[in-house]
């Protein structure tokens, strides 16, 4: 199929110059990727922005329908059976992300519709930022660096030290994936001993111990790295009772989604120095972060920011392009289709 | 050299109970340690508190001269000939920190004093705050969470991003001791290429390279990470012409001591925007941090904490204390004499 193929359904074409138009890509909410490289795409791509059209989404959806065949997706925007009952002519869905939960994926197997995702582009920085925010939480950066910007030093001499060393720690990774292997082998490098859950025991990497469930693994770790795909299986994945497993000083890390934390719990936890402390670049209902969270200096938040960097978004706009083109060429082959989770 | 011996010309004895009292053991002023220790170290010793004496300095000493065999350092009280004329019979300054640059060393060369440090107690807890301060100032985390604290989630969508991927980056470390050694492990679980400068080139490490300068080192790196020991050799061995060599994105990080980094010109770089940032745990003039750097985002500001874990100061305490023991004793060895660095 080739671009005039694609354009002989476009509602709004009334002449031959259409013929010669860029490819049509529906964008329902702005992706963090615009921040960037939004430029970028409107050279290549004629972007149907749903969020800045004054129409009600429904309306605008069916006025674009038919020339829609391309959905360019954020992590945010639930894709839904009802949304596309109104996009028959999708083939196929780009998300800027490497989770999907957004998608209803069981709905896109049954139409045939193709979802890509981030692949491995923000991987690497995910890990890093999760070995980040834990250092950050250990050592109590933010609040050192807190307590220095508000010249209380040397004043407040009772800023606590870092609750332990971090060598020689067992370190439980929750989801041993792409990014928990890149985390388990930056912890390795800090002495520490890994340990994980996962769907399956990864008999391939025997040096690292396997529990089935989640709660085993708390009872045997200092530390919990979460960075898993959310899932109905993995909804609130840590929860009340792996919170008591994990103990007093146990410090939970998530960059993974907020839902795989039942944050109310964690919050009454922390509170009640249930649990030593947290590092947490998601939350259940963001941009909404707990009140309670705001007043601890043993927990370290982050606005959603893991792996946002300039060149994992870069190859991520390679990714998307090179997804959407592949619709649009006979030549292209997609570059990172989603394998089922579901 | 019993304990009894020890006590021989104890300006304060006057009866045969001094025999069975603690060996005296001098401090000058409240070393860290005796923020998580000092009771243990009362157990053991009789603690002649210069600080909290209502006496002079110079008198403190004169009425203790006698008695006063060891010295319990921090690393902050300068330690001069002066301040040893004052005591003749010291044999020995332990020193709480790894640094001893607070100590005039070739004068206690020449009255045979024996100086030990913290030796490696420290080492893997400084390393990793290195990297936390790193990992903090690449991702703008201390920002970040001030941002969310300040409930300027989403509305701050300008937040920056993290400058640059850590992977394959250059990171160059000044001074490939203990600490150096260890930051370089953990960095290449990152995928990062390691550079350093050091007294000596280590043939060993030949997948490290060397730079015999340090402005040399900075044009081939992105990141300096400072941790040597500071020596009239090293002072401001970060100066103007390495800050310059080391480019507008470049990032320094600092775990070793203040004068090490010409401070004032690293201000002026950061606040004309001529490096990229800084991870700071040590100042000039500490406790003073420049006004400027309180203003800034891209700067990570801690009091002087690399290293401080608990269980970092347990070793430490158990260095102290043997190194102490071995005075007052005939088989107790001597746990960590200072290498010569002068």
């Amino acid at each position: 199929m080739d671009d005039r193929m694609s354009y002989s359904h476009g509602v709004e074409q009334s002449n031959e110059q259409h013929f010669l138009e860029q490819p049509k890509v529906l964008v329902l909410d702005c992706p963090a990727i615009f921040s960037f490289h939004e430029k970028k795409f409107e050279k290549k791509f004629h972007l149907l922005k749903a969020w800045e059209s004054p129409l009600p989404m429904e309306e605008f959806l069916k006025n674009h329908a038919r020339s829609v065949k391309v959905i360019l997706s954020s992590f945010k925007t639930r894709i839904t059976a009802d949304i596309l009952n109104l996009l028959p002519w999708v083939e196929l869905i780009a998300c800027e992300s490497t989770g999907v939960e957004n998608i209803d994926l069981v709905e896109c197997r049954k139409r045939g519709i193709t979802v890509t995702n981030a692949a491995s582009a923000f991987v690497e920085d995910v890990a890093d930022m999760a070995i980040g925010l834990l250092l950050a939480v250990l050592m109590k950066i933010p609040a050192a660096d807190r307590d220095v910007r508000f010249k209380l030093w040397p004043q407040n001499m009772t800023f606590p030290v870092g609750h332990f060393k971090l060598r020689e720690k067992q370190v439980g990774i929750v989801g041993l994936g792409n990014i928990g292997l890149q985390v388990a082998k930056r912890l390795e490098a800090f002495g520490c001993s890994i340990s994980y859950t996962s769907r399956k025991e990864k008999h391939n990497l025997s040096s690292y111990k396997y529990y089935p469930k989640t709660q085993e693994l708390a009872i045997n770790c200092k530390i919990l790295i979460v960075c898993c795909a959310l899932t109905d299986q993995t909804h609130h994945i840590i929860n009340r009772n792996v919170m008591e497993a994990l103990g007093k000083d146990g410090i939970v890390i998530n960059v993974g989604r907020g839902p795989l934390i039942d944050e109310k719990e964690l919050v009454k936890f922390l509170v009640e120095g249930k649990i030593g402390g947290a590092g947490l670049d998601v939350f259940e209902k963001e941009p909404y972060v707990p009140n309670e969270l705001v007043e601890l200096d043993n927990v370290v938040l982050t606005p959603h920011r893991a792996g946002f960097t300039e060149q994992a978004f870069f190859d991520d706009f390679q990714l998307l392009v090179g997804n959407i083109e592949s619709v649009f060429s006979t030549t292209n082959p997609l570059m990172s289709p989603v394998m089922e989770l579901v």
